[in-house]
């Protein structure tokens, strides 16, 4: 370490006391996500905030000495966003994780970065309420992640996504100073929305350590499931497609091609699916989800499915779970890159048809899964077989291989061509910030990280990680 | 006209054409809004765009010379931010109002800023659509207008903001560079959210020449309306505060208050309200209208309300007539200053005390109405009865006198202290722009302009209204 390097521990530790880790462990784990990627070398100390008033601190020394902060949560993010590497300062807000206020005459709820999405949820379901964001990930990730990345998850077409579920967030920048941005009412147009700016902004505008969450009243009524196989990705996402088009609003909609539910099957112990053959999960919910369910049967069935409807919610769960059971799954098959691409629901098929033609030209198998009823899908780039050390570090972090990136790229370019985008819910991260331009276009590239400096004018906010050429 | 502006104006139609407007009578108009409040002075010309091109144009002969330009839509504005005057252009985006993509297998449509918002609900119907954000004047406001103000409307509650139905923006920069922001797909978080930043700017970034929105489906089922009447606003507002924390989510839930309902009866020929009553008029949609409106009337009468429920949907419109004669039945009063002011639901009571606390002490008239299932109020400060010529200019524009100004702030500041908002839904414009600073406090204020220099290096872009001192 430093002199220079020291002095910033030193002074951290002054401020903080043992809120300040410079363990290996520590150190160690802040370098990675779960995305596998990792940082290089080890970040100078993880400070583990457990108030504002530590965050401010943090920033100030960081501020003075002109050290970089890498602002974390629970490290679920999958584009490297949140990784911290040599001569870094690892901030995690992960123990600031108080439910502040909840109001169910309002709908609003006031809470610290730090709760994992379903702790919070758990909680609101005491008072008859939820907080539609629903990451896959909502057991193990954070809201403020889930506000820094903007996630999205399962709900979305039906529920919308998380800027719609947020009014407020108070937030350091990067000197120190505590800003509140948004509101806590239904309307507000005073100024510019600083809220939503910061929304997805992985870190790079300050450090979110508060939120004032829009919430939702629970479902009334019956959640119905419904199953459908069909003889290939491409007739399911046409049937997709299908669905939304008919103007019935599932709250669900999964969609599996079939090496993706061949790996689930063989996890779960489950009779072989017919080869070739791909699925869809849906489920409504609501006081017309019956009525719902029938007619996206019929609509599937008119598309060559074969259809199954449950109005048991257990029932439904276990074949929801099949779905849920898509990473442990493709974790056994070996390394891949996840990728979330998202494309206008009317192009699933033609994205489908896209990745077949990438896995032929590149030779290669990516299992996919998409949130069908949104239109973002998730490639599993696999790069080595299970046991093989292929791609994989000493120290279990992950190295994409060129070749995959080339595919990815491949890829990429054809969910633009058609009207999509790189990143759905993910985030650019590290693992994407090479084609970020592509898609904005380098006027508005250039502009962004002009308003990115307006908030951090000393670059000290994540550097190397979305902007970073 | 000095040399310089004459120079402008030359560039301008030599670019241009015939669509740059120098009479009188458009340079007039160009100045003033629905606010009544007008401009000093009078702009230079009326450029009337026909194309993104034209913007373009304008954008860059402005630049060049460092010539101010206000946006325009319809005029329809309440806040002043679209008001042009002396030394300006004024850019009216009016006459670009063509529909270019409506996609029903993707729920979103592209249009021209000009449109008008009841146009476009008119044609989406015709597909089984629409656009959720519904302003009180959709009829004679833009699309554009719309998205510059972050308009709202009575619908809010249940189907959301402006901003939840906005995928993306092209909007053309000072210097008249063009960038397409946002995306066509449900989810989508490439880079910073500039698409949200710039719905509510209020034509301080630039101005938007095209939108791509996110549409509904027309709502299947009947339509509920419910009336009903309480001794006094109090008893109504805290009547809809308790629908709101009942869990049931009307479409739309208005309140009048004794003044509103009085002025509206005697202009619609009805008989005279109970004196002293104030009102609630709240519509429930969808396959549980019915069974919701029951629930609602319910709670009303709990409440202390006399209640009403029809089935009928005429007999509903007939019920709503009474609310959307609000303005001209305030225009047959006199002249007033329209506020906007916004508060958490639950302090809708609170605030309509204020209101009677602020008529008590500076001795004025506020009748006032509310959007009751968001938070949102329009008092209408009263200063000059029909007739009288006071607070009225020769050219029909008005002045609110410093007396009003004093009796608004105390209600702003109340509105704040209740955790409320200065604007719900009308925009900071002229009228609002020396309570902004209060409301963001000063770091962000200072933030914010300089988010919008980066937009806009030299400050052509509306100047003078919303950041301005």
């Amino acid at each position: 370490m430093t002199d220079a390097a020291a002095d910033v521990v030193t002074r951290l530790r002054a401020a903080l006391g043992d809120r300040v880790d410079t363990t290996e462990a520590a150190r160690h784990e802040a370098r990675a996500d779960k995305s596998g990627h990792a940082a290089s070398g080890l970040p100078l100390a993880v400070v583990r905030a457990q108030s504002v008033d530590d965050v401010q601190q943090t920033l100030r020394i960081a501020s003075d000495t002109r050290t970089p902060v890498v602002t974390r949560g629970a490290g679920t993010g999958l584009a490297g966003g949140a990784n911290a590497g040599a001569g870094e300062i690892a901030l995690s807000v992960r123990d600031m994780d108080r439910i502040l206020e909840v109001r169910p005459d309002d709908l609003l709820a006031v809470v610290e970065p730090g709760i994992l999405n379903g702790d919070l949820n758990a909680a609101l379901a005491e008072h008859g309420l939820w907080w539609a964001p629903d990451p896959a990930s909502r057991a193990i990730s954070t809201v403020g992640g889930n506000i820094a990345t903007g996630a999205g998850g399962l709900l979305c077409a039906k529920y919308g996504v998380v800027r719609d579920a947020v009014l407020g967030v108070d937030l350091v920048l990067a000197d120190g100073r505590l800003l509140q941005l948004g509101h806590r009412t239904v309307k507000g147009v005073t100024g510019l929305d600083l809220t939503s700016l910061v929304i997805g902004s992985e870190g790079t505008l300050g450090v979110v350590v508060g939120a004032t969450l829009k919430l939702r009243r629970l479902v009334p009524g019956t959640v119905c499931t419904v199953a459908a196989t069909f003889p290939d990705v491409r007739a399911a996402a046409t049937a997709s497609a299908a669905v939304t088009a008919s103007g019935v609003q599932p709250s669900i909609m999964e969609l599996m091609d079939a090496a993706s539910l061949r790996a689930v099957h063989d996890l779960l112990g489950l009779d072989e699916p017919t080869p070739g053959a791909a699925q869809l999960t849906i489920q409504t919910d609501g006081p017309a989800a019956d009525a719902e369910a029938d007619a996206i049967a019929a609509t599937l069935r008119a598309a060559g499915g074969t259809v199954a409807v449950t109005h048991d919610r257990a029932e439904g769960e276990r074949l929801l779970a099949i779905r849920r059971s898509m990473h442990p799954a493709m974790e056994r098959l070996g390394t891949s890159l996840i990728e979330d691409v998202s494309v206008p629901r009317s192009a699933l098929p033609a994205m489908f048809d896209e990745i077949a033609r990438v896995e032929r030209e590149h030779g290669l198998t990516i299992p996919t899964v998409a949130h069908a009823g949104d239109g973002n899908l998730h490639p599993n780039f696999l790069f080595s077989s299970a046991g093989s050390e292929t791609g994989h570090e000493d120290d279990g972090t992950i190295d994409v291989p060129p070749a995959i990136w080339a595919a990815a790229d491949d890829l990429f370019r054809a969910a633009l061509r058609l009207g999509g985008t790189l990143t759905g819910e993910h985030g650019i991260g590290v693992l994407k910030r090479r084609w970020l331009a592509d898609e904005l276009g380098d006027d508005q590239w250039e502009l962004q990280r002009q308003i990115a400096r307006v908030f951090d004018p000393h670059g000290i906010l994540n550097p190397g990680k979305v902007f970073a050429v």
